[in-house]
């Protein structure tokens, strides 16, 4: 059927459903949504559950927005003369993808009025619709731009979407059925995720990452099961993790044109991190494999969702994001293929116990014939101590280190452990437990936690409400002090005992080695490993016991200083919680493929699994490709 | 490094060590070969070992070629002129892709000479090589058309020799190594064999068959692993059943442009049959996917190798041909790839007992890591009877229908059982176990037979030996009579006694549905099962108990007759003949993966051959990706 005759037949459906007096002058797909163009958008939304019954019905995610949106600056100005000045309005986002108006407020209440007036009023004014945050008690640079370039290429953004909405909906053409997944990184290794998952119709690409501490560092994409790229339907992400995330600019360059779904969270933390990425690659003296235009690229092409949405991101498949529990957005990414044909899902890294930042990841399905797991922590002696006993180790580490007069270097992913570890150490001060001394954050760590505090909703709810909570957001702790210059930096190492969280976390570029650089050669001062240090990175080097780190030119320095690995503040489950994550699967999968791990991590989580839970497993290897049906 | 200066390296090393007095005018990649030009092809001849020593050392297939060939039809004119009269030439075939000339004659010891001078004084004159056969005791049509067609495209094919050799010898150029097979049909089923083999570099399309019975008979040739097709750098055929080439025409169609390789009677033969299969095809009304044009631009871009030559087929990858004992030409495809890094075999069918045709297949190999075996006959109960007691149960229906009065129809492929079966007639007949009745032959087999003493390098000695003792050739004996016409058929229903060989084998059309027709309805007579009838096959269905076949628009056929099915004649390897072909192979393979067999046949031989010699194997499923390295 023409894409034409379909929007007709929509059209004729929805016409059928609505209450005489509601006009629906024109349907569109643009993106994964279908959009409703009405004279009447007040009307829709009194119809309480209309929009429901309509998704419902035609299986689509349903947007109503009205045929003219007022120009974003009169709105804004309208808005503020309809809300109470005591509201305290900090910021209003204009998403014409969606024609939401993101109105941030110090007092949403006041925003919202009594039983809702006050935004009902709003609506009736300006047509967007309104929704209603709390002002982020830590202003986020990288949100700002993001948005505010969204906002720039607006016009552009919407003719793509309606391109790739026309595009997830074409027919489906193949009497063939079948469903395939070809592994293009992140087999029996740590780094470079790329997974394709393919039908006769459509080819998702899953993840997209870089290999930390090698110089193969790029997955398979000139195979010819993906290349040329510009048949890929879409970019899936689970994560904003680089080796996850990096290389998505790069796909670009190399002729890809579609969207790149992820939640909110992780595209403004990939955005952030793939422009740090660049800027530790130049100065490395590497060459950059993009340049931040092609984050631009991917920024105007990227979609988001939210956990639990169920969408249309190809013609016979559908998406839906699931909490992983492993960092801010992170998702598990459940395909569902065809009409009930096929079910899978990629766990992306995950969480299985609960953290000081987030729940742990769902187990829970409503079909699920096969999973894709992470197995960092795989191998059958990969058991962690608790997060508690970790948590006394590391406070015990910088009694030790400060009393001796000493400073703490703990390197960490901007993103994820630094949080973690940020949350214990503040709490450590608070309850007298470590003495009350500076902590540093260089590199991205301190516009990461603000991303934290933007998407609360990712939050674990504990931790939600203690951010709001006035005087009691732990992030806001006057412990904490950027480092935003080398001269800072200078100061830092040259001054008293404190702690110093920086990136990157294993070692491989990164305002870490400037730290090592002045404070390894001083054996009162201690390295603590928080995080997974894969193979061939400084990180894995030095825990290994390597006594100096060539630098290139500048020579190479000298570690003197004391190591120590602290477990158990992963982001990743370990084995026993791997175990337990597949045994609490429902329903249960009928395979587990084991990646993201080493070999031996990977084959013997795979083969724990088949012996105590007899499901058929596979540790694949990079290259490969198997038949789900 | 460029091509040219590659070739004149090349030509730097040759001139090296050819001694002084002989000329290299040139060099040339033509095809797999390198082609040296000279003026001095008789000196060239006189250096014993001169050329192997070339090969050896550059690690090339050499040719050496005058620089001149003198006109086919002067150059016949002088061989008549140089020869003996009584050595009763009966035809000469000048091969320009190799420069050489076979004659054919009925006394060759006459062409030679005494300690081969005739054969000197042939080059001296001509230039050609001259290459002597004894004249095939039986003329085929086939064989002579195919060397008429190729005299008449030789300047196109000399130019698409060229290009093929400048491809094969193209710079490697990429760092990564990987070998992965991606198997695009014959994957728990029997029929539409495709395999493709890939490295960084190179793409190699191992057959292209369809699937007898079944409407999806198509391998999948769509994906994007294989498609475009002019990505492939070859298509390697194993044999010449349609199983396993009815398609390679149709790939020319798609787009392909390369060549397609295979020993000389797989081709002569692959091009009968799929004649044969495009008059089959549309005498059912059913679209052909090709036309006879697509099947001479197959054999235009065809290059033959014989069983044992070693020849580079593209930059990174060998290919060397090994008796395979499954039917005329039939081989095992051994690829040896990079440097060193990897060798695979691809059984294709194959049978490690002896026939009355053939030798057993080859167990022994230079170096091999994996090999795809067939499983046809994989199953722990395919145990087929010995060959004897195969024939003696042959004997003893034929002795019993033409008793009472029936005829026997045995339904066959035209290469392979056929003349299998022919020679257990014959000797029947001769040895007085069977009455001499009337043997017709209908459908392509006599053209088949013929082909076979066209070929007889590829039969075991002792029937070679047979068929040129004079009188005593079995597939000569008076009993064997051509069905070539419609009223031939008619003649053959309504009159004596008497057996009928007839295709198709599976009953998939063809001939055999005629005779069907006409004798199926009296209990007289007999059906004789004496191959493997596929799943979805009339064939299999008849031997399941159907007691009549639907004949569209001829109404239907009701099976009175009886119905037998004799094992043992099979072309297959049986499940114990294939467990000691894995036990035999030399060296022992790391992986095995079992193929060409229904889904319980094949995972039932790979679940023994790991349990017997702890050898990993997989019985993969179609449009899957395997690493091997
Ligand atoms: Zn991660
Ligand atoms: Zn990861
Ligand atoms: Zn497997
Ligand atoms: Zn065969
Ligand atoms: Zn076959």
């Amino acid at each position: 059927m023409l894409i034409e005759e379909r929007l007709k037949e929509l059209k004729d459906k929805i016409n059928d459903k609505v209450p005489a007096g509601i006009n629906v002058s024109n349907v569109e797909f643009e993106g994964p949504e279908l959009v409703i163009y009405t004279d009447d958008p007040k009307k829709f939304a009194d119809e309480a559950d209309l929009i429901k019954v309509l998704a419902r019905d035609l299986r689509k995610r349903i947007v109503v927005r009205p045929n003219v949106l007022e120009d974003p600056e009169l709105a804004a100005k309208e808005i503020k003369s309809v809300v109470p000045d005591g509201a305290g309005i900090t910021d209003m986002f204009f998403d014409p993808d969606t024609g939401e108006v993101l109105i941030e407020a110090e007092k949403p209440g006041v925003v919202i009025g009594k039983n809702g007036t006050t935004l009902r009023d709003i609506t009736k004014e300006i047509g967007w619709t309104p929704k209603v945050v709390r002002t982020p008690p830590i202003e986020s640079t990288t949100v700002k731009q993001i948005r505010q370039y969204l906002r720039s290429v607006k016009d552009e953004r919407k003719e793509f979407l309606r391109t790739i909405g026309r595009r997830i909906h074409r027919d489906v053409t193949s009497k063939d059925k079948w469903v395939r997944v070809t592994t293009l990184g992140c087999c029996r290794e740590v780094g470079r995720a790329a997974f394709l998952l393919s039908t006769p119709e459509s080819k998702i690409l899953i993840d997209c990452g870089e290999k930390p501490g090698s110089t193969e560092g790029v997955p398979y994409l000139y195979v010819p099961e993906i290349y040329p790229l510009n048949t890929l339907d879409a970019v899936v992400l689970t994560h904003a993790h680089l080796d996850h995330c990096a290389l998505v600019p790069l796909l670009y360059r190399y002729g890809f044109e579609g969207p790149v779904y992820s939640t909110p969270a992780t595209r403004d933390l990939a955005v952030m991190l793939q422009l740090d990425y660049l800027e530790v690659v130049s100065n490395e003296a590497n060459q950059a494999p993009y340049t931040s235009k092609e984050v631009q690229e991917y920024l105007k092409k990227s979609i988001v969702l939210n956990y639990g949405s169920v969408t249309d991101i190809a013609p016979d498949i559908k998406l839906t994001y699931h909490n992983a529990g492993h960092i801010l957005g992170s998702a598990i990414a459940h395909f569902h293929v065809g009409d009930g044909l096929y079910n899978i899902a990629f766990s992306g890294d995950f969480n299985y116990g609960k953290t000081r930042l987030f729940g742990p990841a769902t187990s829970q399905f409503p079909r699920l014939e096969t999973i894709f797991v992470e197995s960092t922590y795989g191998g059958a002696n990969d058991i962690q101590p608790s997060k508690k006993d970790a948590e006394e180790k590391l406070y015990e580490a910088v009694n030790t280190t400060i009393k001796r007069g000493g400073k703490v270097i703990i390197p960490a992913f901007a993103v994820g452990r630094s949080q973690e570890v940020m949350l214990t150490l503040e709490e450590g001060m608070r309850l007298d437990k470590i003495p009350k001394v500076k902590v540093y954050l260089d590199g991205m760590i301190k516009e990461a936690t603000a991303i934290h505090t933007t998407y609360p909703e990712y939050l674990n709810p504990e931790l939600r409400k203690q951010i709001f909570q006035d005087g009691m957001n732990p992030f806001l702790s006057d412990c904490f002090v950027q480092v935003d210059s080398p001269a800072i930096r200078e100061n830092v190492i040259g001054g008293e005992p404190s702690i110093i969280i920086t990136t990157s976390g294993m070692l491989s570029g990164g305002p870490v080695m400037e730290y090592l650089n002045g404070l390894a050669a001083d054996e009162k001062n201690m390295l603590i490993f928080v995080g997974y240090q894969a193979d061939g990175t400084m990180g894995r080097r030095i825990q290994k016991g390597w006594k100096e780190i060539p630098m290139g030119r500048r020579g190479s320095i000298v570690i003197n200083l004391e190591i120590q690995t602290i477990d158990g503040f992963s982001g990743h489950s370990d084995r026993n919680q791997l175990m337990r994550y597949i045994n609490h699967l429902n329903p249960r999968p009928e395979k587990v493929f084991t990646i993201h791990g080493d070999e031996k991590s990977a084959i013997d989580l795979a083969s724990s699994i088949y012996k105590r839970f007899r499901i058929e497993t596979h540790a694949p290897r990079n290259l490969e490709t198997y038949r789900m049906i």
